[in-house]
C-alpha cells in the first residue's frame, strides 16, 4: 500500500504494523522454527498463520529451510534482515512494560544472557552520545514528495 | 485479544500492531494535531482515521485538547506514554531503511536538530555498554503463564 511512499516508517509499517506478523516475529527470535509451534503459542487460525508466515518470508523476513532434525518438515527461520528487527521488537517491550501492565504485575523478561539482567533501556542517542528525544529531532522530507513524511 | 498475555510485546502488539495506529502516531510525532490534517496526510476514510484516533486516545497514547489557536477544533498530541514510542518509531524507520529502499533511493530522514545529521542507528545495548545482539538474551517467562513467550 506504501511501497512507493518515500518514508521509511510508512513501508515498514506496511509490513509490521500487524499483530499477528509481529507475534510471528517474536516467537521466531524465541527459537520457535515449526508451524505447529507457532499455533501452538499464538491460537491463531491456520489460514492466518499462513498468510503471516507466507508474507514475512515474501518480504525477506523469514527464511524456509530443511529441518534441523533432518525430518521432511520445513522450519521457518530468521533471515539478516529479520534479525535486524531485534531493535524494534525491544522497543515494543520496553514500551509495553511500561504502559501496558500495572506497576507489579509480572510479565516475561528479556534477559541479557551474560549477566541474567533484564536488558536496559533502549533508546535513540545523538552524536555526542547523549539519550535524543524527539523534540530534538526532525523530518527531512523528500522535496517532490506527493504526501506522507 | 492479548490484554492479560504476560508478555509486553503480545500487549504492545495489540495496540500498535496496526499500519495506520503506527502511521497516526508517526505524524503526531510529526506535528500534525487535525483529523482533516492527518487525513489529508495519510489518504485514509474517515472511519478508519477516527476509528484509530479513539483508539489512541482510549490507550492513553494520543489525548484531546482545546485547539491551541483558540479555535473551535479539538487538537490531538501525544501524552508522556505516547512520547515513549519515539523509539519504536526510531526503530522502524532505520529498519525500513535498511531493508524497504533499493541503494541510493531516495528517502525521508530523521535529523539530529543540534547537529543536522541523521539520527545514528539505535541498538540494544548490555550492561557493559556495547551493542547486544538478540543471540546473547533470552526471555523469562512467568512460570505458571499459559503459553506465549
Amino acid at each position: 500500500m506504501h511501497a512507493n511512499s518515500p518514508c521509511p516508517v510508512a513501508r515498514s509499517a506496511d509490513l509490521l504494523g500487524d499483530r499477528w506478523a509481529l507475534l510471528v516475529i517474536r516467537d521466531a527470535f524465541d527459537g520457535i522454527t515449526r508451524f505447529s509451534d507457532f499455533q501452538r503459542s499464538l491460537g491463531a487460525a491456520r489460514n492466518i498463520l499462513s498468510d503471516r508466515l507466507r508474507r514475512l518470508a515474501d518480504a525477506g523476513i523469514l527464511q524456509l529451510q530443511p529441518a534441523s532434525d533432518g525430518s521432511a518438515y520445513q522450519e521457518y527461520v530468521l533471515t539478516a534482515a529479520g534479525l535486524e528487527l531485534f531493535p524494534l521488537l525491544v522497543a515494543l517491550r520496553q514500551w509495553g512494560e511500561r504502559h501496558c501492565f500495572e506497576a507489579g504485575e509480572p510479565h516475561s523478561q528479556l534477559i541479557e544472557s551474560g549477566t541474567r539482567r533484564p536488558v536496559p533501556y533502549m533508546q535513540p542517542h545523538g552524536r555526542n552520545g547523549e539519550p535524543l528525544q524527539a523534540t530534538h529531532t526532525h523530518v527531512r522530507k523528500l522535496k517532490d514528495a506527493g504526501g506522507g513524511a
